[in-house]
C-alpha cells in the first residue's frame, strides 16, 4: 500500500487494558496477543485490575526503555467512547513519543490535551477506523498474484478469524501468504489496512484494489470480509469488495447457529450452498475464473455433540472442506487449495466477453 | 425526507450561467430549465454571453424584487471548479438573501467572503454534492408505496433523464408519482435528495431508504440510479441502491453505441438482458416480486435509420417496452405498468424465505 492511502503501525506495542474488566470488552487486546504476540511487548493495566491478556505489564516508561513505539488500545467499550480514565494515560504515552492507535468511533484528536502531548513529541494519533484521504476508484484491471476472499451469510459471523486462522496454516504449509485487513481490528491486528465500509461509497472497490496489491503471481492474499451480499443494510460494502478484491478463491463463512439476519428479523439468513452461488456469480465479473475453496463454520452455538454431524453433512452435501478453524483448523482448505490451484501459474487477464456476472 | 437527512432547495430559482459558452458545460441549467420551467425565474449571463437557456436575462437585484429564493450554478466546468470571476456575483447574490445552490466538488464555504455574506443575510450555501449528516443504516423492512428504480448496463447511460421522462409520462397519465434524485443534477432538479455516491459505504441502503420513504399506497416513487452492477468501480453503490430502493419495478438504461464499460476499457458492456437478469435477480433479496417494466435505449451513436430496427429486435427478443425516452417518450412503459400493477393492492410484507437473492 502506498503512504498517501493507509497507515503502517509501528511495532512493538503496549496494549491498553486500563480499568476494563469484563474481557467481552477486550477483545481487540486479545485479537492482537493471539495472532500477533512477536510484536507484543506488553499490557498496561490499572491497580488491581485482573483483567489478563497473558503478556508482561508494563508501565509507560519501561515500555519507552524496552523500544515500545505504539501505544494501541485493546479494549472498546459498548458504545464506543473513551473514558476520561485513560486520558492521563493516553498523553504520558504520546509525550513519551508512542504513536497511540485507537478503533474507536471518537478520534483521538478529541481527547484534551492528547494533540498537544503528540505534537511536542511527534508521536502520531492513528484512528484506525476512518478512511484514509486520496484513495482511487476502482479501474477492474487484471493484477498480478493470487487473492482468497472471505465471504459471509450474514455479518459477524467470523470471516475475520477465518482470514486469520487460514493464513496462518498457509504459512505453516509454506506458501507465501498475507493477511489484508479490512476492519479496525484487522488493521491492528495486521498493522496496515483499510477500514472498508468507512469508505465513500464511490471508491469501495478502489479502496479493495489498494488493500490488496498485485504482488508475486505465487503470493496470496488472504483477504478479510465486511458484511454480507445478502445484507439488506451492507451488501453494497460486499459487492465493492468483492469486485475490488479480483478474488481468486472464496471461503464463504457462517454462524452455524444464526437464524436471522444480524439487525434485520425480516430476513432470513441464506443457506451456504446459496450464499456460494451468489458470490460466485457476482465474482465471475472481475475474476471469471473463481473458485469456492472451501467453508468456515462457527459452531459455537450448537449442542457440542452435533458439531461434528454438522459439519461432516455440510461437507457431503456442498463437496468442500467445512471446518470449524477453532475446532479444526484449515488444514484442509489448504489442501483442497493446494489441489486447485497449480504451483504457480501466470494469471491470463481478464477478457471483457467474461465480464458480464451472474446472467452469463 | 426529514430534515436531518436532506435539503430541500426553495425556489424559485435564478439560474447561474455567467461567462460559460459552452452548453456541455451548461448541462445542469438546461436539465432544470427543462424540468422544471415553472421553477425558473430566470438566467444570470454575463454580459455579451450568447449561450442562452431560454428564460428571462435577471439580475441579482431584478431577481430579488421577483421573488427569487435561490441562485443555482447551472454550470459545472470540466474540474469542477468554481472560477473567480463568478465570485462578485455569488456574494451578491448572498448577500440579497438568495441561498446558493451547487453541485461542483469545492465546497461553497471555501469561496473567499461568500459565508460572511450569507451569514449577514441567513441565506444557506447548499453544496448537493455532499451527503448530509445522520444517515441511518439501512433496515430493509418492507414499506408501503410503489417504486421503480433505473438500472444500468454502465454509468452514464442515461438514467436520469429515463426517470424524468417516466415521471411525466406517468403523471400525465394521472398516476400519483414523484421523481427522486440520487446525483447532483437530479437533486438540483428535484429540489431535494441524496447524492448517493457520496454516502460513506455502510450507509448506502439507508441513503437509499431515506430517498423514497414510504408513501400512499398507489404512489409512485420514480428513482434515479446510480453507477451499475456490471461497474467494477461503481457496483456496490448500485447494489445498495437497489436493496435500499425495495423496487417493484425496475427500467434497464442503456446507450446503444456503447462497447466497453465507461473508463474501464478491459470490460464489455452486458447485454440488455444479462443485465435485466442480474439486477432482478439480486433485488429479490429486498423486493421478491421485483419486475422489469422497460428498457430505455439512448440511440443517438446509431445511425438514424438504423434506431428504429434496433428497438424493435430489441422489444421482439425482450416481450418488453423498449423505447428511447427522446424519441419515443416513455407512454408504453406506463402502459406496461398499468398492465402488470393493479390499480391499487396492499402490499405484501416481505418474507426472509424469500430473501436469498440470485442464489434461489
Amino acid at each position: 500500500m502506498t503512504a498517501t492511502t493507509s497507515v503502517r503501525l509501528r511495532n512493538p506495542y503496549l496494549v491498553f487494558v486500563g480499568d476494563t474488566t469484563n474481557p467481552v470488552d477486550a477483545k481487540t487486546g486479545a485479537g492482537i496477543v493471539q495472532w500477533r504476540r512477536e510484536l507484543v511487548a506488553g499490557q498496561l493495566r490499572f491497580a488491581g485490575n485482573q483483567l489478563d491478556l497473558g503478556v508482561p505489564d508494563m508501565s509507560i516508561s519501561e515500555a519507552r526503555e524496552a523500544g515500545v513505539q505504539s501505544l494501541l488500545l485493546g479494549v472498546a467499550p459498548v458504545g464506543g467512547g473513551i473514558s476520561d480514565a485513560w486520558v492521563d494515560s493516553f498523553c504520558e504515552a504520546a509525550s513519551a513519543g508512542l504513536d497511540i492507535v485507537s478503533g474507536l468511533h471518537r478520534p483521538l484528536e478529541s481527547v484534551p490535551g492528547l494533540a498537544a502531548a503528540a505534537q511536542g513529541s511527534g508521536a502520531r494519533l492513528i484512528n484506525v477506523r476512518m478512511a484514509p484521504a486520496g484513495l482511487p476508484v476502482g479501474n477492474g484491471a487484471p493484477r498480478s498474484g493470487r487473492r482468497v476472499l472471505m465471504v459471509g451469510t450474514d455479518c459477524a459471523v467470523g470471516k475475520k478469524y477465518s482470514a486469520l486462522a487460514l493464513t496462518r496454516a498457509m504459512r505453516e504449509r509454506g506458501l507465501s501468504a498475507s493477511f489484508r485487513a479490512t476492519g479496525q481490528t484487522g488493521i491492528m491486528i495486521a498493522g496496515e489496512g483499510i477500514p472498508i465500509d468507512t469508505v465513500v461509497a464511490d471508491f469501495i472497490a478502489g479502496a479493495a484494489e489498494v488493500v490488496s496489491p498485485a504482488n508475486a503471481a505465487a503470493h496470496w492474499d488472504v483477504i478479510e470480509g465486511q458484511g454480507s451480499l445478502f445484507h439488506p443494510a451492507y451488501s453494497g460494502v460486499s459487492l465493492g469488495l468483492l469486485h475490488g478484491s479480483q478474488p481468486d478463491a472464496i471461503v464463504a463463512c457462517h454462524d452455524a447457529s444464526r437464524q436471522t439476519v444480524h439487525g434485520c428479523p425480516h430476513y432470513s439468513v441464506p443457506s451456504v450452498a446459496d450464499c456460494i452461488e451468489h458470490n460466485l456469480c457476482c465474482a465471475r465479473l472481475t475474476s471469471p475464473e473463481v473458485a469456492c475453496v472451501g467453508v468456515s463454520i462457527n459452531t459455537s452455538g450448537l449442542p457440542a455433540g452435533s458439531r461434528r454431524d454438522y459439519l461432516d453433512r455440510l461437507t457431503a452435501e456442498l463437496g468442500l472442506p467445512c471446518v470449524d478453524p477453532i475446532i479444526d483448523g484449515c488444514e484442509r482448505i489448504v489442501d483442497f487449495m493446494a489441489a486447485h490451484f497449480d504451483a504457480v501459474t501466470d494469471k491470463k487477464p481478464a477478457t471483457g466477453d467474461e465480464g458480464a456476472g451472474c446472467a452469463t
